[in-house]
């Protein structure tokens, strides 16, 4: 049922690709074999990041960097893993009237993400989506997503390109924006730049980013306004340039086995802990331990010793893990 | 060495508790030690933190409860794992020396964090700290941080009240700065009430509580200027009411019982992946598996697969974790 989900999901099908989506979204038991059969046909997309605080204006701007791309004839993706995104459900009707043109083209496919998955469960989800989407031909995909949080930096390294949206703001808040945002950013963009303070704000980030040591890539400081769709011919073209610079001198392929090395350990991880909770869960010995734990009558540490050094446990867990 | 540690820093040493703190910082290998003998110590800190967007004068605010807490012959604890705090060397030197009062009290011991441990590190770790300031009897543990990325969900789990500041802003950031925060948030702040349209924001959060159902707790909105030292007071009534209405109700136990199984679960969790990644790293066979993905010969969900099934692996790292 999946190899023909997928079958239909790779002919272009998007109901199939909104059901394999939802799958992986979910965390189904499916999962490892929609990736297996996946994998052979993605390394196409070519991925923007585009991340910075709330209020930056960030949805329409991917919006229209979305129209940007679909002039240029390729096929888009969009995942909003921002939950203030008009595109994830979070704001005012207003914003998502304006989205509104993309959800009707049939050359792109727009995806909403939750932003709080179970523990450590998003970024993979969302690496794992950006691999459908590749899948099913978006070769440009575009993650909203905000702040500087490990969920966002995550994300972030699955991007071939972040952009880091700031605006023009009263006087404290520029330089705390920018704080947790520089290293990760490969293009700023200063949206809202009819606002006062724009030019100044330009500025500090030119000056500060005058300050790094020079390196293959010269992060551009991109002024826009996207409600009025200006600045975002530049801006795209600043992508595409990252895009060349990135082929050119091989980063791009490093990045890609980096990210499949660290789908490799990620994978690993996730499944050996599923095995380990719900072997607690289900076991009464290991359900003693939690509930010692609960009421205080062992601290969480003489436990975990005590839990890892039990045999019979790791047994009964191994069991399960070779078996699956 | 840590016994003796530890003990100076039930005595009160701060050079005792600052080298413990790194030691947690640093994922050393004693930190299970560290942690059980600091545990019957624990318990009698109330933690609150304090969360919301940048440049919202969170560090100010903090310091300001900072001292309310001292008045009320209360020890302080501060973690920043805020980037842009000046308590962890983010921002301008004027909030810096606004801050130096605290840095000369010995009732208030004050400590950054890096935003960005390891993959998954940092929440276990700043929870690691706030147990340590615990322990040395610091009772009013607070704990800065920014945004709604999952590190700061995860710190904000291990807080007893969360303080979500928000600040006036021109039109459209209202509504999305409180998306994320409105489930986690037990007080909202608007600080910098004296900016034009604090009122409208302060109505506008009022309005989005009010359609909340009744619970055992009412959400209250407090106005701060954290500057001119206005609505501090307040906001440190708040907090000592949420304080008592937790310890009423039993959901302070709750909490800590809760918080006791999340730390067992993610202590088994850390150091059985500690373990599989060195396995990895250090065996041959190993390595060989991740050689052939980051080539892209084999795809990470059926190389993990692979090694899950393969008993060699399993078997070697089974007798480090049984051993360790």
């Amino acid at each position: 049922m999946i190899t023909e989900m997928v079958e239909k999901m790779l002919l272009g099908d998007r109901q199939a690709l909104a059901r394999l989506i939802t799958l992986v979204e979910r965390d189904s038991r499916e999962v490892p074999d929609i990736m297996k059969s996946v994998y052979p046909h993605i390394g196409k997309a070519f991925t923007v990041g585009v991340t910075g605080p709330p209020g930056g204006g960030k949805s329409t701007l991917v919006g229209r960097l979305a129209g940007s791309a679909r002039q240029d004839e390729r096929d888009v993706g969009i995942i909003a893993v921002d939950p203030t995104s008009p595109f994830s459900g979070g704001a005012i009707l207003g914003d998502r009237i304006r989205m509104q043109q993309h959800y009707l083209d049939e050359g792109v496919f727009i995806r909403s993400m939750a932003t709080r998955g179970s523990h450590g469960g998003l970024p993979r989800t969302a690496s794992g989506v950006v691999k459908l989407l590749d899948a099913a031909g978006k070769d440009f995909v575009l993650v909203e997503t905000v702040g500087v949080g490990q969920t966002e930096i995550d994300i972030m390294e699955a991007a071939d390109t972040t952009v880091v949206v700031l605006v023009p703001e009263g006087g404290d808040s520029i330089q705390t924006m920018k704080a947790g945002l520089m290293e990760i950013a490969d293009i700023f963009v200063v949206n809202k730049a009819d606002r006062p303070g724009a030019d100044y704000m330009l500025a500090e980030v030119e000056g500060m980013l005058s300050q790094r040591p020079d390196s293959w890539w010269k992060v551009p400081v991109v002024a826009t306004e996207a409600v009025n769709d200006k600045g975002i011919e530049e801006l795209y073209r600043h992508i595409k340039a990252h895009e060349k610079a990135l082929g050119d001198g091989g980063h791009l392929d490093r990045n890609r086995s980096r990210q499949r090395k660290l789908d490799l350990l990620r994978t690993i991880e996730y499944r050996i802990m599923s095995q380990i909770v719900s072997q607690i869960e289900n076991d009464k010995d290991l359900a003693r331990y939690l509930e010692r734990v609960e009421t205080g009558e062992i601290d969480p540490y003489s436990a975990a010793s005590q839990i890892l050094t039990n045999h019979n446990l790791i047994d009964a867990w191994l069991k399960q893990v070779r078996g699956s």
